[in-house]
């Protein structure tokens, strides 16, 4: 289902809404589909398919390669490079509290982590597999990754499904709580500095945050034309109109350049921005949004001031054990 | 110092040493070099820069892309892919265990970890940096750098030097001990099985454990001619003479061909196998090895045995942390 919400009524809410009413800090646990809950021999299966590189043709892209779980989600390029050093048109989204989205991907045509998991591994510029025939013929060749699905499916269950699904599992546990901006809004008024509480009314006052939306900031299940004030320039500079977005999926007129709305949540760490990364700097895309979105030409002192609260969006990053990748005895992984 | 032992030599010394007298464990702590003692603070640092992809021009390649650590320590193919999808022309070696080669590279001509950490960052067809310079200038760019070099090497340290001795000292932590083999060295005689004896034994009366000896079976600081047997087939069928190994570097015509021995350590994990990457069996890469350097012809059943107990020469990996990578605020790391 597509919400779409129109400017006038965004600016309408966003002057009606009290800062203090909007604080949600993020939930430390996902909710789970009810035909994949989460489990721990999933949630270790699934580590070790994100961090594997032989789920892609050349042996060389992991998940993690676009979605580095190391640092901020996602590999600070404009177009993710996949295997044999092609680069796709749009920037990697970050993986971190992605299981707080509702849809998935940039267009959001996927309605799951598990959907979406699906697609890069068969992607010919982003892991280039033939199919996924041939990821559960690798797989079941590999002793470790036997057992690790009969420990978290039953016996013989390595598939498609059953990967995706241990592979969003996973990715459900990719959360970062505890940002300043979680302290604050749990109470400790400590937490942020003046600069960064100017910052945030700022954001309420433009309307940032009737798109960008609740706890992960991503106003779930949310699509937005963008942009949405039509301008030459920008759009010419920064190449924003040469994808459709939504459209590119469904064919439809009314989908043009629709957007799922992404997550503020660690947008310090996730440089460079928008759909095709064509902008290298947060006070930038902070200028461009206001201008392109919301009609209005921010001022420096301003555009710091909502830098200096996006800033306080970023979360702790847990601790993570590095996997150990189940190996062939003897043989390579293209045989 | 090159040693080179002949062949007649080597079987000599394999006819007259007890199979028990070779047996020694792998060491669970590596020496480190005077000027750079191992500490806690370069270890974290350099697990950090190990893993890094911003120490490549792309950002797509960091030392674990080829030498993955949550593996056999390299990437299971012929020729590593660097960046933009460029592929070098020699097989990853493992990481794993790498602290106990007295010379690194295929070609042996780095004389410590230090010097071998420097040389991929700036080779083009690998991680493409223009200079170190520019690897330092990216370094200092990032805050949460400055902390961990400041804790490692003091305040203002980033600098080539540093990164790669902290690289180095990570490095030397990666040993993989108790393998079936350690443990019927350290008295275990249930740890291998009797085919794993069987195949022990004729390792060492066949002449391979004099060149791969040790415990790390890389004959530390050994230097080999690879083919010894000169054998037009083979060496047409998987290109063993296109690459003059030392002789690449010292342009010597007595160094043609000649190969640092490598370890057997995790040697079932590592396929494919030779410098290049040309073989991609560990049963054919033993009859290969004893036809071209020790003259023989194995049978199927010997191959076997011999397989089997490299197969035992299999450690246990280290539970490892994932790093968490300083992030550049707000930007791109490459502006």
């Amino acid at each position: 289902m597509l919400k779409i919400r129109s400017l006038v009524a965004a600016i309408a809410l966003a002057s009606s809404v009290s800062v203090v009413h909007a604080l949600d800090a993020l939930p430390t646990k996902a909710p789970a589909p009810a035909d994949n809950p989460t489990t721990t021999e999933k949630v270790e299966l699934g580590r070790m398919l994100f961090h594997d590189p032989r789920l892609s043709s050349t042996g060389t892209v992991s998940c993690a390669s676009c979605h580095n779980t190391m640092a901020g989600g996602e590999d600070n390029r404009a177009g993710s490079m996949g295997v044999n050093g092609q680069v796709g048109g749009r920037s990697a989204p970050t993986v971190w509290n992605s299981a707080f989205n509702d849809v998935q991907f940039w267009d959001g045509r996927a309605k799951s982590l598990e959907e979406q998991a699906a697609g890069p591994v068969t992607n010919p510029i982003e892991m280039g597999m033939k199919s996924w025939d041939d990821v559960v013929a690798r797989l079941k060749a590999i002793d470790g990754y036997k057992h690790a699905f009969h420990k978290a499916f039953g016996k013989n269950s390595i598939s498609k499904d059953n990967a995706t699904k241990a592979i969003a599992a996973y990715e459900r546990t990719l959360i970062t709580p505890n940002s300043p901006y979680d302290k604050y809004a749990k109470g400790d008024k400590s937490a942020l500095t003046e600069q960064q509480v100017r910052g945030m009314t700022k954001a309420v006052e433009l309307g940032c945050t009737s798109c960008h939306s609740g706890a992960a900031f991503n106003g779930a299940g949310t699509f937005q034309k963008f942009p949405v004030n039509s301008n030459g320039f920008f759009e010419a500079k920064y190449s924003f109109n040469d994808d459709k977005g939504l459209a590119e999926v469904t064919k439809k007129k009314e989908d043009e350049h629709l957007w799922k709305v992404p997550t503020l949540r660690n947008i310090a760490l996730t440089a460079p921005y928008f759909h095709n990364g064509s902008v290298k700097s947060l006070d930038k895309a902070v200028k461009l949004m206001a201008k392109l979105q919301l009609g209005q030409d921010l001022s420096d002192e301003d555009t710091a001031d909502i830098v200096a609260f996006l800033d306080a969006l970023t979360g702790e990053f847990p601790k993570q054990k590095m996997p150990t990748l189940p190996a062939t005895s003897g043989t390579t992984f293209n045989k």
